[in-house]
């Protein structure tokens, strides 16, 4: 059991550690040389494009105005300062939506902390009982939680009074939030301007004709069927071996830049390098020679490839993008099943151009449930058996266990300091190795079950990680800490006494999961603002492959949101304040501090660092909402496993009823608030039609739709050269094809001041951008 | 525990019980004075008029030809010799496919029961555990059952192998069943005539305006949002009190007529009745009179509400039905979201005119999620509350019980055929007797939720009975006759021994079901065949209230199939077959006479009876599949439970993968057939429209429509004398709107042969009806 000072030395520990990131950070941000590390958003909106300032040869790459070092948090002001309408359009609803996750939490956890402290630990730390029980070790933190109560005593009605309050309270502040972000979504979709994926629905599994083409038939099964309404329609080719090819070119280019810029530094020695594997056996070539001959012959593969997939008709997959002369036409079409056959001509709204991912368009639908039987038995598998490593290192970081294991180390783990630094840091540090791994496998795992967009293969993974941290992180730190043994019985066992357990486990777990908080959501937090891996990789880029501006902008990596591993992060939050509410209120402020930081952090990455890579208008909130509803109903089953064991059996079935209501609660929100998320009106279809043919009579709808889903890789047909100028042509092809509001702050002169303000305070470059 | 005696004499009696209702069956039904309880399917349908023949007075109301009885059995084969095709134009898809569940539980046993004979038996008669085990008590029926294979034998093998196999079989009927009755859902739909709900939808919740009223709007909104293809509308108005008062003047009529056919035929004096409660007190006064009195006024009342009802805007409810120019638009409107807001302009099918349930047209959307809360409360409270007196009557129907309670009653339990009787008969009875209560109060329960067709409401009562079969018949039968104390503690205990405890007490309790099956399945059917109730009721109203042929016609009672009780007893055969399959396959015969028996029953009754309510084009199908495939996942998780009793340990992990296949599989099933139940392809609907459009170019389509939705009080407006007379106006109102495929047997001269030979084998009659 860890005492107060443990966790004491813990927070010291880890309030250091983030203070050291923000100071680095704060010193880091201010050098112009890193300017495009910590500000990419800015040069990628093409609203800065250098950190030029006055001054001489020092000043260009080290700030060195003393006076900025001085206010070393302003940024925090800064990034608070910039109004939420402004956001959305700075940096779109997915982000602005995504700060107000965390905004959730504050509103949730902040008065519940308040009346948790308020009421909780004066009812509980009134008590005796662990100081009565004699064979029960037992700390000050224990006091105050719902441990210090006698078994059969009548106050545990105040912790369902509580737990009732809490309940609604959450469910309240939910239901306003959903409220507020339908709003949002509807307004924003309301004022979009015109973009494709408006017009066009992605129609699937076009059933084999023998005698005419997918396209063909395509087009006579949409003029037949839809026959007011249907404008053109794209096939989809498969270009995966296509893109593989151009991914190859891009790779050698950067070895043979690489190597033309060693010989341009060094003239005297021509860069040799081996042909074998990663160069590092096989013949001696030079290095130049080498690889100017292999991106030859990749770019004669690549246009052979070019064209063998624009003619050969094997290329084309029985899918297709199909547009419609009207908003209204598309919202029915993508709504609605076309065939008697439900597994023939499925169509759903196209994602965004951005947002496609290309690769899954032609899965056939057994194939598709297949996989997705295959993937959800290897997520049961991936889950449940991954939890052994980590219980294991658990055990071993506890003190008794390596006692246990190795006596020899009894008396330096004994030292004070030594112990409370094992058990506050070693813990939370094994379990976030093991985690840093999983978000890849989930990925590859989403993109195998055949998902047709990014962003719902980020909503898949983030549902999957949620549950895998759940069983492994949540309910794993709770079994294998108090019953290591009971895991080696998991499958003989009934698999459903484990409530009861685990209810029974989490008050003495109190002290494990603060000490996560603060290394996972302080430290981490505050380490996640000093962007340590994209700051090396851009001036390692920066020194060996960098000529031109334009390789400059292509070693910036500004990242994005990654809402697949961070959402879960925010949720493993709400659930452990959810269930320690009631059980331990101490955990709350620790949280709640983590709201704190990570709201102000993630403000400030999202006005300046990430660049979005598609906009799904917070289609993701309905996930959101329903993971803070399913968190809500298992602290309310836990606290019932717990008071089950607490001879409080009268309780039980007030206990009942709180899940009922939430789920009902729940029920209730999703037939309100989804359809908004999910379903396209036809009445706002039909207003936006009526609104435009008022407006632009003799628009030419067909010259607009015509290319707006082709393959990325034919996007840049033209310039063969430029294959791998991604940024550039995808620029040019939004400018051409996607008008999206990103575009629209180009134009406008003078950004509000506010927003302005909110970038860095170097005064030359603000004023050089307002005057753009 | 029951010997094979016991079960032997309970067969014998149910057995010679169900031999007496058919023999009676077979006399009463060739009587003529019972041709209309018999055969009223034959009079509605006005392939018939009357049972005349040749003969003197006696014949017409008693059949003399002796030799019509030899063969009582024979209609037999005339109920099985009605083609399908034939079937479903004769009685509609809904009961040919109703049918098809019988069928498919045949299909589904019949292989089964062969295997479990020929493997399991055997492996299971040879062993001698229960022999062994001396404080056990046995009946040879448990010799041949599980519980005699010793604890921890590999022999547990060959049942985890003959689970797989019941699995797959089951699995592989239900796919390919389901896609017949998809096929034949598409080809009825297809093959339909024009019906007024091929055009129509439902608006609910058309929000309020100021300025404008329901109408205006609801022609408004839709002449904007769907311009192209609004046609009409009707708006819904609240007309549940004129019902009210139309049935209870159809009350009065009654008993005036009652009064005045005892006045015709008694001249001698005027009847008298007294005017308090039940006519049991009161002033005396003269009956036909005070009738006559009472019909007067409720028509001046009836008049004056029709008008209000009909002028008071008041009275409108915010729903209206819409109508399209063509099916593809009301197919579109159906089936997508109109307004921002989902709780209002809330668009679905309108149900067939037949069908709809008028009293729920309007109930907001908070106020239907609130109700259906309530009715998910109530009906858990209702499943487990009323489990407690099943319980006590089982305890008391089981020997040892009573014997302890009533001592002196020893001697005479004791004897062998008393002994026998009360174990295989009364708790049969006593569960029964319960159960027939249930469906009203369950009818009633989903009518408050608010579904809007009968269909819905009979869908939702048969889930919810079925829910509460499985609760208190199956698993209270179970637990309460191996351990009633555990029902005492049963909110103590953690909900999830739960399984362990069915699993293990499922082969002690064969004998209980088989019992159960006799007197439910078997005599319960043949029963059902007799229409005791139907026929006493039609014999007093004859004898009473009918003075004409008109009153004679509306004395039948036809019925109709009920589905909503029906189906979930089938179900329960389902559930017991596919648990006992592997555990006592001794089970099996006896659920397969009865599904034999009933499939037999219920064609004729279909064919013969019942009379169609309404046509939902089996839209029940998902649901009959989703309880199959539920019995299935019980069945498999009880296996489970009750082989991590016997020691099998090495087992469990094969079958925890059985659930995950068939609910994969199920998942797999609902992606592939349901959409054709739910949904309405667009190609269909234009094909269909385009015909149309070929073949009648100058329908006045809107003429069609009109008066199509209008509440059935309505229908009858001019002739204000025959309120009552619904037979009649329905018939008029069907003509003249719905000429549904039931008119059209009327016109065509010679129905074929064979569905002549299927009515009873009176010469006279058939060669009548083929002259029409």
């Amino acid at each position: 059991m860890a005492t107060i000072g443990d966790i004491g030395l813990a927070a010291a520990i880890n309030i250091i550690t983030a203070l050291i990131f923000l100071l680095a950070f704060a010193v880091l941000r201010l050098q112009p040389f890193n300017d495009r590390v910590y500000f990419p958003k800015w040069y990628i909106r093409r609203l800065r494009t250098s950190p030029s300032r006055s001054g001489g040869v020092v000043s260009k790459f080290v700030n060195v105005d003393l006076k900025s070092y001085v206010r070393f948090l302003n940024w925090v002001p800064d990034a608070l300062r910039m109004p939420e309408l402004e956001l959305i359009e700075h940096a779109g609803l997915d982000s602005a939506v995504y700060l107000r996750i965390y905004l959730l939490g504050l509103k949730i956890f902040f008065p519940i902390m308040f009346l948790a402290w308020a009421v909780l630990v004066p009812v509980n730390v009134t008590n005796d009982t662990l100081e009565k029980a004699k064979d029960v070790t037992f700390s000050n933190i224990d006091k105050l939680s719902i441990s210090n109560i006698p078994l059969g005593s009548q106050r545990f009605w105040v912790h369902i009074v509580m737990a009732y309050t809490f309940t609604f309270w959450t469910c309240y502040v939910l239901k306003k939030e959903y409220e507020t972000i339908q709003n949002l979504r509807l307004h924003f979709i309301h004022s979009e301007k015109r973009r494709p994926d408006q017009f066009t629905v992605l129609v699937k599994n076009v059933p084999p004709d023998p005698d005419e083409s997918v396209s063909e038939l395509v087009e006579h099964f949409f003029l037949v069927n839809h026959p007011n309404h249907y404008l053109t329609h794209q096939v989809v080719r498969n270009a995966n071996k296509l893109a593989d090819l151009v991914e190859e070119k891009k790779k050698q280019r950067n070895w043979l830049d690489y190597y033309q810029l060693k010989y341009s530094r060094n003239q005297s020695k021509r860069p040799v390098t081996k042909t074998g594997f990663l160069g590092l056996c096989g013949d001696k070539v030079d290095a130049i020679d080498h690889y100017t001959s292999n991106i030859e012959k990749l770019s004669e593969k690549i246009a052979a490839e070019r064209k063998r997939v624009m003619s050969d008709p094997k290329s084309i997959m029985p899918a297709a993008f199909v547009s419609f002369k009207t908003r209204w036409g598309a919202a029915v079409c993508a709504q609605t099943q076309q065939s008697k056959d439900p597994t023939q001509w499925i169509t759903g709204w196209a994602a965004e151009p951005r947002d496609v991912y290309w690769p899954n368009l032609a899965v056939p639908y057994v194939q598709l449930t297949v996989k997705r039987l295959m993937m959800a038995v290897s997520f049961f598998f991936l889950t449940f058996f991954f939890m052994i490593p980590i219980a294991m290192v658990q055990s071993l970081a506890n003190i008794e266990g390596i006692e246990k294991r190795a006596p020899f180390l009894k008396p330096v783990i004994e030292a004070k300091v030594i112990k409370s630094f094992i058990q506050g840091f070693l813990p939370g540090i094994a379990l976030k190795i093991f985690l840093i791994l999983l978000p890849t496998i989930l990925m590859m795992m989403s993109k195998f079950e055949g998902f047709l967009s990014i962003s719902s293969l980020e909503r898949r993974s983030a549902s999957r990680y949620y549950i895998f941290n759940f069983v492994n992180v949540f309910l794993g730190s709770i079994i294998a800490g108090t019953a290591f043994e009971q895991l080696n019985t998991f499958l003989k066992k009934s698999a459903n006494e484990i409530p009861k357990t685990i209810g029974v486990a989490i008050p003495m777990k109190a002290t494990f999961f603060i000490t996560y908080i603060m290394v996972d959501g302080w430290a981490g937090i505050a380490g996640e603002i000093l962007r340590l891996k994209p700051l090396i990789f851009y001036h390692l880029k920066n020194t060996f492959l960098v000529k031109t501006e334009k390789d400059r902008e292509k070693a910036m990596d500004a990242g994005s949101l990654g809402f697949n591993t961070g959402e879960p992060q925010i949720q493993f939050y709400f659930l452990l304040g959810l269930v320690y509410a009631v059980v331990t209120p101490l955990l709350l402020p620790f949280i709640l501090v983590f709201f704190a930081l990570a709201y102000v952090v993630f403000r400030h990455q999202i006005i300046n660092v990430y660049n979005q890579e598609y906009e799904s208008a917070a289609a993701f909130w309905p996930d959101v909402h329903g993971r803070v509803i399913s968190a809500l109903v298992i602290s309310q089953l836990l606290l019932m496993g717990l008071l089950s064991t607490k001879e409080a059996a009268l309780t039980t079935p007030f206990l009942l009823a709180l899940p009922v209501l939430t789920i009902w609660f729940h029920r209730y929100c999703k037939g309100r608030y989804e359809p908004a998320f999910v379903k396209f009106p036809l009445q706002e279809a039909m207003m936006k039609d009526t609104l435009e043919r008022a407006r632009e009579p003799h628009l030419n709808l067909k010259g607009y739709l015509q290319n707006a889903y082709i393959h990325p890789v034919f996007k840049d047909e033209d310039d063969s050269d430029s294959d791998d100028d991604n940024g550039e042509s995808l620029e040019k092809y939004e400018q051409e094809l996607v008008p999206t509001k990103r575009q629209s702050r180009k134009n406008t002169p003078v950004p509000s001041k506010i927003s302005a303000g909110s970038s860095p305070s170097i005064p030359e470059v603000t004023s050089e951008y307002t005057k753009l």
